[in-house]
């Protein structure tokens, strides 16, 4: 699997949600057996009125939609930002495999940073790795949040 | 507030999920101010072909519908089990007040049993009560899994 392309997928995500006027987080779900992607999105808060709305959640969605499925096993989930503690609890619920994020969130972050939720019992625990394309992924959200003041 | 009126709201709720065959947890969100129901569901996972569409989720959504509002401030949530972490921190993000929920979850409980989210920093932490109808509502699903069998 190309990480760095999915990443890039990703990363146009988080440059669309820019545009939007949402904050720059975007995410790809790509399904394991043919490498194509499934579904993308980015951070939906405002346009959908609903601060769960974020691009992973939105993926999710779109992807069980989709497939008309209520898992979605055999698929890796390409993230700018590391999921929060919801976002980490859903991509366990649906079962999905392997978690690529690209900067690490240290107030808010599910896998490594604020908490590490799947060190607890009963999560279905997806294969996690942290830091692609980390610089790029973190600057554009400490650019948008700095013109935020 | 009538905590009682709720629950046996969000127990009817429940018992609508048995009738469409999802598992039978019902929740109600209401209005702090006025005391009136602003939106109420059960779990969905099967109708909406995906696992995350628990009953607090879709209570969340079509509440920041209802009102347009990325958060619902001054509301109770009653729910007739405890939540999991994802809906734990949905209810987190969203800025509900109060959850009142019935049965506790050993396996996936996210404010009390399986783990203690809102104990992590950088959480919106509302006020939580457990054990409301906690028999009816634990019976509701332990007949559920034995019919399952």
């Amino acid at each position: 699997m190309n990480i760095k392309y999915f990443m890039k997928k990703a990363l146009e995500q988080a440059n669309k949600a820019l545009l939007a006027d949402e904050i720059p987080i975007g995410a790809v779900l790509v399904d394991n057996n043919n490498n194509k992607i499934i579904s993308e999105s980015y951070n939906l808060i405002n346009a959908n009125h609903n601060a769960t709305q974020h691009a992973e959640m939105i993926v999710i969605h779109k992807a069980c939609q989709k497939r008309q499925s209520k898992f979605l096993s055999n698929t890796s989930l390409f993230v700018t930002l590391e999921p929060c503690a919801m976002c980490a609890a859903a991509i366990s619920e649906v079962h999905i495999d392997k978690i690529y994020f690209g900067a690490y969130d240290e107030k808010k972050g599910g896998l490594e940073s604020m908490m590490k939720i799947y060190n607890q019992h009963h999560f279905f625990v997806p294969e996690v790795y942290g830091g692609m394309n980390e610089l790029e992924c973190s600057l554009l959200l400490k650019n948008f949040f700095l013109d935020q003041r």
